[in-house]
């Protein structure tokens, strides 16, 4: 017979632990590892196995077609569930460096946060969950259900073995359930629950007319313009209103379900307090969309870049040869990332026949989990018992996170619960966590491992 | 009475001093004098003026609002008609310099051409007109007509203060017709005549949104994005079949004459060759308009730089919160620059009220000479005697030359007698000048001052 095991002396311990726990991220995020760049992969990824090992956990370094993954486990708890806890190690790429405040790999405190690249997304996060663990091992000598972590080395370049490699270790990652800590609170600082999140496929558009670049006085009205080029294909991709107008592009968007539309209706919104803090005067197009519904419900085609020609101080009369413009889509359930893909090439094809398409990668697939999973319940309530607070339940979260290789591949509910603020600047200069959000991260990792330890799946 | 000036004599001494030509040449080009970044244009300006007072000109440095005007004359042709031959001392920048094959300010010869900046756009072909200045000067000792050499430093940055300048300084520039010795020859090698040149304004268009880069997932859909801005205001700017569509842009379009369309169809063409040449495999919208019809009689709107967000390698999931699009617009005759500017802000403002227009100066206006002008015939005399060719006429230039400030202000003719090779790559890496060109433009400079001499313009 097992010993009842207290979350409350666990939740004891990691509050004990703040200081010890502050630095040993601090220590953690110091370590560079930019998958795009190939930097430090390797190191943080043994640094972790090694500290996984010390726990108690059987942890190892097992490879993928790209850069390795962590995998730990934990499975002696009998009869209980078995929650997969998803993470990523590698971080985006710290670019440009003149913006930060201090410098991205040394990682300083200001104003109650960690500035630090990655600290946020997502060392921080599934260190929280990594100290949870650690936290229910020191206190009661085992964990209340039972966990494989794993962490990914490739999330911030597009995760493009995650789904393969999931379907070669379906055994090595069985599990009843996959819980991701990324992304951020609600701004107001409440905690939420995602049940799934929008897919995203990067591609650059690439067009080029003449073998040099030429002057425009001797040439212009000649020689083609990649950049009008570009700029008259992206405009019959999306038009002025917001709206995407690749042919067929929204045909597999699923309608949300009364019981999502009722969900968002319950989720706060300040819109003033969303544009005061980005500084915007307007949401984008189409002005009368709902905010959530634009960010659960409605696929994206952003532009990440265009670049060509001069873009010097004062004037330069040239007429450039060639120019680029990376681009991103966000998907949403039911779109399909192979489908989406040939979508596009067939529409440059059709328009801009000169550009070509170069997609990087092959994307990641939207998630979907039902908002009526019975582990929703549970999750619920170990963020209730840390936070002291309802989380705000999302239909899908907004950005990309490989939660389809679990729900598609594993065939589990996979949820999302972010652990930082909503202005960690992730992807941009001076990324940073708030300490408390670190610290309640941690809290909520040891409440979920408890409730799901208790709760009874009949 | 004056002794007979044979032309004969002053060619021959052209041709015998070729080799100490090419190096002395070689010497100026070696100094940078970079107008947009303000480096060396005081010490080239100087170096002119010694080199002008040393052959016998009365020569100074004039100051204007910007970068000094080298103004060298003599007016010693009692009755002879005066010639204000135009040019200036300053070059485009280099960058971008990993594309040289050899340094820009170090002048090499590679197949019978002058590698360097500036060497053909300008100092190669008015350092020609000096040199024929020269010769008449060493070999009679007197000049057939009277001289005014202006030679700008401004014009790479659009010549800001030409205008002013030369409105200023009437009297000391009080001549009887302008020549111009800029740009290319026919790219068959074939000697030219312009009677005019279109204007130039240039631009930035600048879109802001956010006051930050945020992450294209969790604000995609929700953040403006100031590409798509861009690239939905510049659709609107001129369409994918090449139409400029600003309101009221094409009003002041002056239809080509009878005899300005019978020159252009005397000019020759070989489209094959042409589009070989810049690696073409089609020419510019719309597709089927006349080739000089494009370059002698038509605006365009030309995007010189448009740079916005990630331009890295592999994709990076941004949502960039600036842009900027650099453009220029070429003006055709009667087209007004200031005019122009404010149709293009109109516009800018009712499609696109958010983004910024900073136009970079006043621009240039076009400018335009009587194809029937009295001093055709002497200038295509001259040309015939160094080339032994009749040169191509054509209605207009195609870039940006200053021949305004004298048809619009000094009242006066103005012509353009081109000295460089086709592919001279001017504004581009390896700018270059043949040889023969250089030589030929001495010949030229040299046969002109003799038949506006002898010339009779009753």
């Amino acid at each position: 017979m097992v010993a009842k095991l207290e979350l409350s002396d666990v939740l004891a311990h990691v509050d004990a632990q703040r200081e010890t726990s502050l630095h040993r991220l601090m220590d953690y995020v110091r370590h560079p590892s930019i998958s795009a760049h190939n930097i430090g992969i390797k190191d943080v990824a043994e640094l972790l196995v090694d500290m996984l090992s010390k726990l108690g956990l059987e942890a190892r370094l097992v490879p993928s077609a790209g850069h390795p993954m962590v995998v730990a486990r934990w499975l002696k708890a009998e009869g209980a569930p078995t929650v997969l806890l998803y993470g990523h190690y590698d971080v985006q790429p710290p670019d440009p460096l003149d913006l930060w405040l201090s410098p991205p790999f040394e990682p300083t405190i200001r104003d109650g946060r960690i500035f630090a690249r990655g600290v946020a997304d997502n060392k921080g996060q599934h260190f929280a969950q990594i100290l949870a663990i650690e936290s229910h091992l020191k206190v009661h000598g085992r964990l209340p259900c039972n966990v494989i972590l794993l962490l990914e080395g490739e999330e911030e370049i597009g995760s493009p073995h995650i789904a393969d490699f999931v379907r070669d270790h379906r055994d090595l990652l069985k599990a009843d359930l996959a819980v991701t800590a990324d992304g951020p609170l609600h701004p107001s600082g409440r905690p939420t629950l995602k049940l799934g999140s929008r897919g995203v496929i990067s591609f650059d558009l690439h067009a080029r007319h003449a073998s040099r670049d030429v002057h425009s006085g001797n040439f212009g009205g000649v020689v083609p313009n990649p950049l009008w080029t570009l700029v008259h294909l992206l405009a019959t991709m999306k038009n002025d209103r917001g709206e995407i107008t690749i042919e067929g592009f929204d045909d597999d968007v699923l309608a949300p379900t009364e019981e999502e539309c009722e969900a968002v209706a319950r989720l706060p919104l300040d819109l003033d307090e969303i544009k005061r803090s980005l500084g915007l005067s307007r949401l984008d197009e189409p002005a009368g969309r709902d905010y959530y519904e634009r960010l659960c419900f409605r696929p994206t085609l952003t532009i990440n870049g265009l670049h060509g020609g001069y873009g010097g101080p004062g004037s330069k009369t040239v007429l450039p040869h060639e120019a680029i413009a990376k681009c991103d889509i966000r998907l949403v359930a039911a779109q399909d990332t192979a489908d989406i893909l040939r979508k596009v090439e067939a529409h440059v094809h059709k328009h801009a026949p000169e550009v070509t398409v170069v997609s990087h990668g092959s994307g990641m697939q939207p998630s979907k989990t039902p908002i009526n999973s019975s582990y929703a319940a549970p999750i619920r309530q170990a963020i209730v018992a840390a936070h002291g607070i309802e989380p705000l339940i999302y239909p899908a979260g907004f950005g990309s996170l490989p939660g389809y290789a679990f729900t598609q591949i594993l065939g589990i509910d996979a949820f999302v619960t972010p652990y930082g603020n909503a202005d960690e600047a992730n992807h941009a200069p001076n990324e940073n966590l708030k300490i408390e959000c670190f610290f309640n991260g941690i809290r909520t990792g040891a409440a979920l491992l408890d409730t799901l330890g208790k709760a009874n799946f009949g």
